[in-house]
């Protein structure tokens, strides 16, 4: 156990550190009237997708950027300005998550004058992410169906903090092994004011596809931020 | 750029002592010819599923004790002892990663004399369990067709360390977007000594699933070590 300790001791002063940054990132973005959402989930869950489908959705009332957070490459970075939207990419190195300085330094390269919307794609990660504040104001994680009813008892604190879930590529859960009622019963437990956004990002948004309403809480909430269109 | 530079001071000597640990970890596990796989991946791509396969294929010829990682819960080792074989939890609390030190203690709690192979399940996670030598003999991950063909790119040195790459979930390929030739090409860049077994874990392995040949390799890797049947 005594690592444990050792390692607890020595993440106090990031964590402290991080938290007067996040306070930093928050107050700038207060200060140009621009809302920060940090999205979170597993690998594959489709974050990148969601955000392509919420630009569509919101382009056209809101001024949107887009901070990629990943290991390596800039894959994710490439197709959100393939889709005309300014996108910066972070490498993390090894970092299983992002920081509070990572996003100062991409928000240093963003005109904050000219947006209304930051959306902040995390690492891959249930785990990690969840221990950064980032100076966001609201955190939403996605599970994906293929990954398993499961996660939210595996993985409770991810669930317990998002303010939204997403449960995506939810058009094909005649596929897999998915107990709603079960998942359903853990999100009660855990986190019961979230909403659950069952929803297909990467199908078109006529198709019943839970999009709308997803990007229809986050106008809410970005509304909420006095925000206007 | 300030707290990365002090997260590499204050995480060598964590590094240090795990490698000290992990080193007897490994002896321990010599000494009592047992193999020990570690098994990594993201969350919900079927580690467990394909434990309980591989369980199924090898428990005729070897004996065989489960030691789950996961940040909560029992569910996995529950799963596991259903299935009449040892398993021990590892609760991490927040650690996104087993640790020899947690490995260690599971270790005790088993009869090493009564086995011949130790399959570690790891927390889900791409990122963090690459950093930290347990004592196995392998290490071994799995990539689920929904999580997409890009990962190898975004999280390249888990596909880097795998002395074998299982790509599972490969019965619903027709239902994701996964470009298999884009996929073969990462791996043959980043590792091109790994074998790559398409399966599919929760399917009958008649049904041409792709278990059979991931065990053989499996078995193959526990003779090297000089154990019998």
């Amino acid at each position: 156990m005594k690592e444990r300790v050792t390692k607890l001791d020595i993440n106090t002063p990031i964590l402290d550190l991080n938290d007067r940054l996040a306070a930093e990132n928050r107050a700038l973005c207060d200060e140009h009237g621009v809302f920060v959402l940090d999205l979170m989930a597993s690998p594959g869950a489709g974050k990148t997708s969601t955000i392509l489908a919420t630009i569509d959705m919101l382009r056209d009332r809101y001024r949107i950027a887009v901070i990629e957070g990943d290991i390596a490459s800039s894959v994710d970075a490439d197709k959100i300005k393939a889709h005309g939207i300014p996108a910066v990419q972070i490498n993390t190195g090894g970092a299983c998550h992002l920081e509070a300085a990572m996003v100062r330094r991409a928000l240093e390269t963003l005109d904050l004058a000219e947006l209304d919307l930051i959306i902040l794609e995390n690492v891959g990660n249930l785990v990690c992410p969840t221990e950064f504040d980032l100076g966001e104001d609201a955190k939403v994680m996605i599970l994906s169906i293929p990954e398993g009813d499961d996660k939210a008892l595996k993985y409770p604190h991810i669930f317990q903090i998002s303010e939204a879930i997403i449960l995506n590529k939810y058009d094909t859960i005649s596929v897999f092994d998915f107990d709603e009622g079960a998942f359903d019963e853990a999100i009660a437990r855990l986190n019961p004011k979230a909403p659950v956004f069952r929803m297909a990002a990467t199908k078109p948004v006529a198709q019943d596809s839970g999009i709308a309403a997803w990007t229809a809480w986050l106008e809410e909430r970005v509304k909420q931020k006095g925000i206007a269109q």
